[in-house]
């Protein structure tokens, strides 16, 4: 089977399993992230109340926690949450949006990597680089470097912590231990359209959910979001268009779609 | 005056009255609510504070109270904005979002119920089913049933609450006491846009605003989302492209259109 | 150099800087608030708990404040926020959402305005008149004035708080002490869109981080705005194409498109 049929294969799990996707995500993107998930076949659910999150993650196929915006009761239903998922062997993707930028985002993500092991962290190259180094990398939450210069800190970050960690950019790379995946899918009008970067991160819950090894579904999850940028950015007319035209891609995407558009370098 | 007629005559109403509808709902659909309510002619407050929301539901034409995103201040605001509701008459109408698939989630709507009588109850066949049995049918906020399932539970809610029960599914299903309509009108994608059922509970308080028949009016809303569903879907390439295209149906659909399309059977 | 050609520096200048503009915001506009600045070049940050905010304005080129989904602790954030950016000589743009149809809205900008002077103030004729008299003056969030029935009370509350403000509506007012502003662009669907009000107010701190002149910053804002919403009303079939179509239009405006469509006068 080649890259594009696996690829498909995920997809169509997905469309058929319709996974459970909790999300601790942050408000600008709930609504997105969860139309995202719906698109693809998986079923969203946003809930963040410390009060049921123990109970909602019971039947969750993937966690994905987004520290976008934080407080501190969210704080404690993302440790909750996590413990969890860390009991009953459910992945757990983490994306540490603008850590780096404030000392409550660095340290709650610092804290997050230390309760238990995330399955998958995937940031920006400003924030990975915060992670791994104790410099203040990134004034907000958009990137100040290429994905490329974050490469060895998301290599450390990697066997520190034995997550995958996917650095996006106009580049995407993926470490997985000495495994290393770079996908050159894309538009330049993605960047343009808040939380595709959380997007991203709530697809590969839903690769995880459905394909046992995470660096495989997170290259996966970030080929698909790629390629539905490059599919949606043909008739795109700025980056209003762009956004529901990603959605419309995310529902129709096939292996056949794939294998006529997928620029990778794979191990 | 025929069906198309009638309910062509309410949206005159919303339009001419532009009702204010006070929405205590998830953080996910608050957009898309408001966007929706703005297309056919109400004006949508959001307001959640405890501070305010007494003084908020004073201005209202309706109610309209969404467990999607709960959190105990919510929940707070929520028993307060309804016991004014209910002190001045105002409709209240209450979307069960998840109900069974979190003890909070289930708690909080009998509470609400118990608190008093909500005016119409609108969920998808799982959230019904909960209200009105011991069961967690639901693994998050996606039906696990169709509407007819739910049938009997529905008609048991309303005789117990005396509330206007909507289950709403591919085809939608509304009880009032022993009068029943059935909606056939819809589009496939509609349930890959996150949020269009709270859509439809908001749409049902503008239409008890003008409507002093609760029954009449969420039939005539839930033929109206529908209708307009169906419209959208005609040109619809995708989830994403649906999503705005029927907020365009909603701001230009009249009798005319819904004599074309209607398919229901109502008392 | 010409209003279009000035109007197009900044423009320009947006683009070329990206400003991160911090914003402490409603949630139901957060999502478009962060695409629109995002589509015009700059850099959006949301961010909200008390924790963080000081740190992050910090690096920020203007703070936008929203009222339109208060609780205690985002009061707290705001007047920290607030302090800091006043202390830096950042900025402050605010947004009276709703203010005189709560006593919590209308208290809590009475407090910001004492705090210390905004740069800016916007908001509709309804919320304009209600700081500057006693008067409820609104039932929700949607304006039951005339810009123009806002012109005297914008005066006074300019002479009072040395802020420039901004009346939008049909005409959009721009007062900035004895200098007044006035535009005639826009497209009647907008006030269908839900947040294109706090749009503006965002894109209003966007030019402000670029151009010494508030005054000026504020006048140029509200004409991309007007003249944005022209160009995508062009080709909208309603509301829901409006909104995404607008945010083409602002990615994509430029000298060329405002000397075309430019109606103002200005001091």
């Amino acid at each position: 089977m080649d890259d594009a049929a696996r690829i498909g294969r995920d997809l169509d799990e997905i469309r058929k399993q319709a996974p459970l996707i909790h999300n601790i995500t942050n408000y600008v993107v709930m609504n997105n992230t969860a139309n995202a998930l719906l698109a693809i076949g998986a079923s969203p659910v946003m809930a963040h109340a410390e009060e049921e999150v123990e109970q909602m993650v019971g039947y969750a196929g993937a966690l994905v926690i987004n520290i976008g915006t934080l407080s501190p009761a969210w704080i404690r239903a993302m440790r909750k949450a996590q413990a969890v998922a860390h009991r009953n062997g459910t992945p757990v993707i983490i994306d540490p949006v603008g850590a780096g930028a404030t000392s409550l985002r660095t340290n709650t993500m610092r804290e997050l990597m230390q309760t238990s092991a995330p399955t998958v962290i995937r940031g920006n190259a400003s924030e990975i680089i915060a992670l791994q180094t104790d410099v203040a990398s990134t004034k907000g939450v958009d990137s100040q470097h290429a994905a490329s210069d974050a490469e060895a800190h998301a290599r450390a970050l990697s066997a520190q912590t034995g997550a995958v960690v996917c650095v996006s950019g106009a580049t995407d790379l993926i470490i997985a231990g000495d495994r290393t995946w770079t996908i050159q899918n894309g538009h330049p009008l993605m960047p343009r359209v808040t939380g595709l970067g959380c997007t991203a991160t709530a697809l590969i819950g839903a690769f995880c959910a459905v394909n046992a090894s995470p660096a495989e579904a997170t290259a996966h999850a970030m080929a698909v979001m790629g390629i539905a940028g490059e599919v949606a950015g043909a008739d795109a007319k700025g980056p209003g268009t762009l956004q529901l035209l990603f959605l419309d891609a995310l529902h129709t995407i096939d292996a056949t779609t794939i294998a006529a558009h997928l620029q990778w370098t794979s191990p």
